[in-house]
């Protein structure tokens, strides 16, 4: 066969890593072709060292090094997993050459994903999503059409409050929300888990890169992250789609589409759902979640339903309130009421990735001012 | 769009009277070119009545007329909704002039399903399975190939028996099996039910069907028949598909195939899933069946590792196994012994449209020579 050639944007964060780890256990699949990370030289250049072949660039090399990896290596797919916006253009420019990406910066898909969907439209780039729930959707959605799906659920672990009231949650602290139940991941993710907004963010990453109104893409809370994603079909049929956590599994599937990898053995995806023979069984169980409990998830549904630079204002403006929080600015339940302000405050009505960056620095000025005013009224209080 | 014709065999049958309804609910798709039924003349002719454009026949006009109503309308598809094997050779037929065929018959798919697809594969019709595990399965495959599937998974009610042990079962009384948990259905499939004979023949259908061997076609026992199918895919996938108990469903995919209906709405379907906004939410439980309970089952996975004839033995031994049982000839526990003593007798090797009508045959002898022997020792003993 022939071997799938590989730009890795990002290859030094955790998606990069093990995106590397599948590549490297399917040689004969896969070849590094360009590598792109920030600060970390160091692994950086273990990762060079094993991938001689490929276009090395580090934050040194500032974008054209970003963009250089993206477009002027020969990649059939590139790997998007850079944080932030910084790798935006770079992205975009291998879209409208028909590069294949899998798109693993949430960033880039919650502010930028319908544009991109445009972008690759034209350009006949297949976008691949990388998070385990999109990757979800992706596969239920195989062989059907648009027009056949009536709508979409993303699975939710629900978090480290999911069973606190309102009340309970307002003055939460940082290492309350830390103890998350399922996943290993960073702060900003295990904050987002708490309020639910990483949940919010996926709905919007969905409803742009499936191109499914805001309001039939539905999130059903299920603890045990078994289950990632449904969807439900016109006709009444429902397909899920159910895996072990572990991002290798939506990294490897994205990588290798539309073949599948042949790495795992039957009997252990088995027990994922059945348990292990003999076992007493494994149960799934889900439930809705209460947007009155939850205000960040309903923001994200409001700003799908206002379109435009909407979903990278609450994405910015989050971040911006998750950060106050950590530092101890801002309370809990101060973070929806923040993005919620920033939202009310921006201009979101157009959409191109320059409106994109401006709407990105507005929300962050709203949310500061937010801050800063609260801050400002706590010292008056206290 | 251009309407479907569908030609229903077997159109007073349980399975044919729901297809009816799917097509009547959807005049601007489907179009009944012919119906044939067996003795229930009255309501066939309330059928011929509502579809005036249909040829018609009964069994007054033997094998003729089935075949004529399956070859002779210009059906683009014929839903195989009859008992037994009264059909068999005028769904070949149809299969052989490359018809599409929706298949509800399960001794044809059982006994001779893995000829079946050779003709499909040769005239290029496509057979379209109507039972709800299969269509489960059918439903996660498309937009996938083969060789990227690791195994299959049905699931099973587990019937009335699921808790009992083997002893307990033993001496079983007919009205103790008919008490059955989810669906509602005839004497003979309840029996089988409490056997698990009935998981056993989907098993053998699918691994037909499919083109997977039998032992990676796995049964998993889901007491609530929310999820119908799963399957493992080479990567570590798994899909699943999940539907109310309704028949209507895999009946309205396989006569719509590749389209969908779109007639339910979606909340409907999520319910079965999430539960209603606001309530506790929906629990999907799944474990593995134990074969020393169940040898009935054990006795299908036999059938498809000595292949030939063997599935068609085995369904029809169970046949008359089961007849004896609701008689009072046989005890529940010597139902299993009973499959197996004619599966020992019977030569399986050959497979053609002929030796399966030769091994049910012999089948059906081997299995009544074991009833009567029990019988005769009854009779001694007492």
């Amino acid at each position: 066969m022939t071997r799938k050639r590989v730009a890795v944007l990002g290859s030094t964060g955790s998606i990069g890593r093990q995106a590397l780890d599948v590549i490297e256990r399917h040689p004969e699949r896969f070849e590094v072709v360009g590598l792109a990370a920030g600060r970390n030289v160091v692994l950086l250049g273990e990762q060079a060292a094993r991938h001689r072949q490929a276009v090395v660039t580090s934050a040194e090399d500032g974008p054209a090094g970003l963009m250089r990896v993206a477009t002027q290596t020969g990649a059939d797919v590139v790997l998007a997993a850079t944080d932030g916006a910084v790798a935006f253009e770079a992205v975009f420019a291998a879209v409208d050459r028909g590069t294949d990406v899998a798109l693993a910066n949430k960033e880039l898909i919650v502010a930028a994903g319908r544009l991109l969907v445009e972008h690759a439209a034209r350009s006949g780039a297949r976008l691949l999503p990388v998070d385990s729930e999109h990757s979800a959707i992706f596969q239920c959605l195989q062989g059907s059409t648009r027009d056949q799906v009536a709508a979409i659920v993303l699975t939710a672990s629900g978090g480290p409050f999911w069973t606190r009231t309102r009340e309970e949650m307002a003055d939460a602290t940082v290492a309350d929300a830390l103890a998350h139940p399922t996943w290993s991941m960073g702060v900003k993710n295990t904050i987002d888990s708490a309020t639910m907004m990483n949940k919010g963010l996926e709905v919007i990453e969905a409803a742009q890169l499936f191109g499914i109104p805001g309001e039939r893409v539905q999130v059903l809370v299920h603890r045990t992250s078994v289950a990632h994603g449904f969807v439900v079909f016109t006709d009444g049929n429902v397909l899920g789609q159910l895996a072990a956590p572990d991002m290798r599994l939506p990294i490897g599937y994205a990588l290798a589409y539309p073949d599948r990898l042949a790495d795992r053995p039957f009997e252990d995806a088995l027990a994922a759902i059945g348990g292990e023979r003999g076992a007493p069984g494994t149960t799934l169980a889900f439930e809705r979640p209460d947007l009155e409990r939850f205000p960040s998830l309903a923001l994200a549904y409001e700003a799908l339903r206002r379109g435009g630079t909407a979903p990278a204002v609450v994405s910015a403006a989050n971040e911006v309130a998750v950060a106050a929080f950590v530092a101890g600015a801002l309370r809990f339940g101060e973070i929806a009421p923040c993005i919620e302000t920033a939202l009310g405050r921006v201009d979101t009505r157009d959409l191109s990735l320059e409106a994109v960056r401006a709407a990105d620095r507005s929300a962050r000025e709203a949310a500061r001012a937010f801050v800063d005013a609260r801050a400002a009224r706590s010292v008056r209080s206290s």
